[in-house]
């Protein structure tokens, strides 16, 4: 990896013009998979997405100041798409060749991030993208980005010199420490899923070279196309809870909300065939989504399991496989929820000989300064979300396997859970 | 663009492992288009490349340390295309969709350079490499610019750190100097054709990104597929000598020699569409290549000048063009030999309004260190090539519009010049 003097950039960033993100390529790659279908299928649509900090305790809206915030989204603004970046997605074929479509590099090609609304209410952050769809869905990973970058920017000002090379000395040992114990158990498969929420671009950026150079076959690649890119990794993603929630939303009735969350399946399958299939069961729950899934579901490669109880909801899958018939040795589970390295050994131990599992490990490897320096309460990671709220007008609704990472008006979540049936939901803290 | 510490990098280089070349996509982008179609239609081919030094003053043998030379050579032999280089190939649309096809770049995924076979002789480099044609041609410009580089840093070796301060100011401001100039034809357009005979990769870099900064619109891409990919430019490139070299040395009879030239440019425009059939046709003097032109070559959108008098050959050209009822300023002239600004103005001024210029710019683009430092007779741009010099056993010939860039066993370049006449040839000093 990159030696770089964190500490001397980050008294940089105080002083110089150091936008956190500087490519549209620094985002994740899903926002591209879903990008094109959303194109072709649903484009024009109006869309709201909406920054949704769970943990009011982080202080975001004291902490991040404004003015850096605007000077920092306003330059994302102006960002475009370079020739370069459009020869790497017209040439990628990780997943099918020719994955992405003229018809979407030429909508890349001119693409520029549309405006924000920024406002300060009560001390918190109001940020809200509105507009297509197709435009407003590339915001999410890059505001995270730039937000997480900009707290812990302001975290760390407060901090003396000697003090913050002791902050990075432990980071790093800490996370060293960590891929240890994944070296140890070399039968996990895992991704770095950590751009939205990540300490900084040249933190990940760091991490991700020490992944794949300790880690060697057992990291498998980056959510991050410029990562993936620039390092030479393979980009991973595939779809999110946007889908599913903007098609349910503008159903015309109880049967069509539930018959969304496949039909939305089937637009991706027709768009990518078959590597790309690993479906998100658990926008409205995922007991109800195999409940009432149709036979085409086993022929996908696998969930990503991303709320609610990991162990049960791998068992769910199972099950649901067994009883059609499919052997879950040929599938696979991908956690992406909140990972930290000893869960992820417990899940890839139980599941062993069951099924296959991949990790999408996310802020836990790119942000994990918990303790780094001592009583600072601000250096830990922090649950912060950018989500579509609203689609043409029309409220959006999430339930989740996890009660707290539910998200729509409460009225419309009450509606949506006798719409989907009441089914089994845990609570569980949401930390990251 | 990037400011380096040129003195420090070279110092670095004494006793540090520092490759001058350090990816295959560092390679000027015509191998890869030239490559594709050798695969296809002659892959196999048992060809020799040699290294020519036209330039015995320059001492080669002497300054550039064999040691040297075989560790660097060695390390390029290790090399590999990264799958990020595949998908930029892949994704390449600057001349048509997909212009590489899963063929050829299944080849480069397990590409490796092939063996080289280096001695000295009478105080004299000897370089050859002998393998199938599509291996061995991607030696080329690499085994150049490596050779180039470290002639450069020995020479320099020998002089005090101050000094070298100054022979890099001195670089500088010609470059600048030169660019000023050219800022002042406005209709002047030149890409970076200075891989071969590079001061070095850094320096290239540099002036690369001076032109971009500098000259906007005017600097229209360069011929090294790395700096390309890197620096978001347009890899420019189609063919050279080689493709007709070997298939008039393979011809049956003389007639056939005489038609092969020809045949070569209907392989590239079954390969490749209209936009890179950009013809070279002083491999056996323009002359009597116009005037055995078959038809179709008007359909091509223009020539690119190797060789002889610029002057004389681009009336040549539009002297053909208009004989066939064809208007010249739909054509362009591409002038590639040995150029510097003062040539480049006189030459864009002459053709205005006759035909479209364009300039590939090479080695005193990216090597002009001549009088950089006082009495240092070796800091000068030299002519060195890297021709195939056999097919199948069979000798190779380039006859050039030029008498002193010609190559071959003289017996077979007078048996040549009588089969395809003895048109008129010039005799200029070879400067680079």
């Amino acid at each position: 990896m990159k030696n770089q003097d964190f500490v001397e950039s980050l008294r940089a960033s105080a002083t110089e013009f150091t936008p956190p993100v500087r490519s549209l390529m620094d985002v994740d790659f899903y926002k591209f998979t879903m990008g094109q279908l959303i194109l072709r299928h649903h484009g024009g649509m109006e869309v709201v997405f909406k920054l949704i900090v769970r943990d009011p305790t982080a202080s975001v809206g004291h902490i991040v100041s404004q003015t850096e915030l605007r000077k920092y989204l306003d330059y994302a603004m102006g960002l475009r798409f370079r020739k370069t970046d459009l020869y790497y997605l017209r040439g990628v074929d990780l997943y099918d060749k020719y994955m992405f479509k003229e018809e979407y590099l030429d909508f890349l090609r001119d693409f520029t991030l549309p405006p924000y609304q920024l406002r300060q209410v009560d001390g918190n952050i109001e940020l809200t993208f509105r507009g297509p769809w197709e435009r407003v869905s590339m915001w999410e990973t890059i505001a995270l980005a730039i937000i997480s970058e900009l707290y812990y920017r302001s975290v760390l000002a407060k901090i003396p010199k000697h003090e913050l090379e002791l902050v990075y000395v432990r980071a790093k040992d800490r996370i060293y420490t960590k891929l240890e114990t994944l070296r140890r158990h070399p039968h996990i498969r895992f991704a770095d899923f950590g751009q939205r929420r990540r300490h900084s671009f040249l933190w990940q950026e760091w991490v991700i070279g020490l992944c794949r150079d300790v880690m060697e076959e057992q990291f498998t690649g980056t959510s991050n196309a410029w990562m993936a890119f620039h390092h030479d990794l393979s980009p991973i993603g595939t779809n999110a809870h946007e889908l599913p929630m903007v098609l349910a939303a503008l159903a015309n009735s109880d049967e069509e909300k539930v018959a969304s969350q496949y039909t939305v399946l089937k637009e991706w399958e027709e768009m990518y065939g078959k590597a790309l299939r690993i479906m998100l069961p658990d926008t409205f729950s995922s007991e109800q989504f195999f409940a009432n899934a149709p036979e085409f579901v086993g022929e996908w490669r696998g969930m990503r399991q991303d709320s609610g109880d990991p162990f049960t909801r791998g068992h769910l899958y199972i099950n649901w496989l067994r009883k059609h018939g499919i052997d879950p040795r040929e599938k696979m589970l991908v956690f992406s929820d909140g990972l930290d390295v000893d869960q992820m050994v417990l899940l890839q131990e139980h599941f062993e000989g069951q099924i296959k599992t991949a990790f999408g490990w996310g802020t836990l490897l790119t942000n994990d300064f918990r303790n780094c320096h001592t009583g600072n309460q601000y250096l830990r990671p922090f649950s912060m979300v950018c989500k579509v709220v609203e689609a043409n007008g029309v409220p959006c609704v999430k339930l989740s396997d996890n009660i707290n990472k539910a998200t729509g008006p409460v009225g419309e979540v009450e509606r949506y859970k006798k719409i989907f049936g009441a089914t089994e939901r845990t609570s569980e803290v949401v930390l990251v």
